[in-house]
């Protein structure tokens, strides 16, 4: 399936840990810029979202497969597959590769919440056009 | 089911995200200190572990639901339930709790590797001793 | 000089990076989390100064000096000492040590903001007070 | 002064805190970033220091002033300017900036040490050279 969006990102110290490689919950960093550069590349700003629609977008749920550790100076891909849009979720697919090999993949289902009261919310006709038009 | 351990945890500003909660991947953080505050308490340590037995451990998969966000000063109870112990892999349940509140859950596959050739390796007695008599 | 408060904390893999011992920029950490149970002790919540007189404490100046490595597993003892209560900021010393080994030393200075505009705010007289007795 | 070299970051949810604002101690993951990629901008990477002549940059110093909060989504510029450059160190000023804005500025000691005694090494002649070039 072709991804609906991907970019790099370079491996720091501060993401890898004692075990030489990178920190497990430290893929999961990667794994949300790609998203928020994915919304970026929409033209969808969360910091504007969260001052002028009152909403965040919060996950819900993950599952995250470790196949191969990413290492110190390795140029990891991200990319972005939307799987299921629906009232207030969206389900998404990301995979981190190094070149050819495939490094983590998660499956993620993000929420649409009201960032006062922290309650679903449905996703706006605007959102839901910008993310069906990808 | 009953825990084989459980503990707790601050949630400091370093956890935080500009959402007002705790960033979704911190969570594992907190999940892997349980992990190894309850092999602390079993006399394993992971850095003699890999110092003398040349072992790490290593998630190899994580499945994660997001129940309620944990919160700035929040003092959080994480628990950890043995699954299944496997040749090379042992599968946990934790939860993170507020009070009486279900936080996040976690499914964890942790897989004993080589620390060299990051290949899996056959968990040790003396470690399946510890861990099955917890 | 005899320190106002210490408390000790774990070392973990998160805080660690391919180096072998803890990254530096972690140490902060550890160092924000001394001043944040010192507040507590005093029974200060900064979630609860945030909500109800509207301030955050805003870090505006770190001179960190790195004199031994912290590692993985190490149980250390961070410290704090009021040096300076000024009208709107607060100067204070830290030090992490392993046993009697000093690790890392903090001079950092903390300005009481409004929590809107981020405008310095003259620190409340019941703060004082608190900060003063200790 | 003109830089010796600059580059460009993201701000992400990952770096703020729930003061609103990039977390005080996270400036410091942004200035080793600039770091590490000045040295790579040199065809110097960290990870085969580690591997081919034992070494690893370490910090033993840093003073950093906060003036503005970066926030979230912000592209920030964060530049390097090395001061001075020892026989077992190196001296650099930082800023970060948004725009024209001065966000923070870092100065910053770095000891080049053996990677396995963790005592100071001499720098070496290739280092000096494509330091000294830049």
């Amino acid at each position: 399936m072709s991804a609906n969006f991907a970019t790099q990102y370079r491996i720091y110290y501060e993401d890898t840990d004692s075990g030489g490689v990178v920190y497990y919950a430290n893929y999961l960093k990667f794994f949300e810029r790609a998203r928020t550069d994915f919304l970026r590349s929409l033209n969808i700003s969360q910091s504007l979202l969260q001052k002028e629609e009152g909403v965040i977008f919060v996950v819900s749920e993950c599952q995250i497969k470790y196949r191969k550790p990413a290492k110190l100076d390795d140029l990891v891909t991200v990319n972005v597959v939307v799987e299921n849009i629906g009232v207030v979720s969206i389900e998404m697919k990301q995979q981190m590769s190094l070149d050819d090999m495939l490094l983590a993949e998660l499956k993620v289902t993000i929420v649409n919440l009201d960032a006062s009261s922290f309650k679903p919310k449905k996703i706006s006709d605007s959102l839901l056009a910008s993310l069906r038009g990808c």
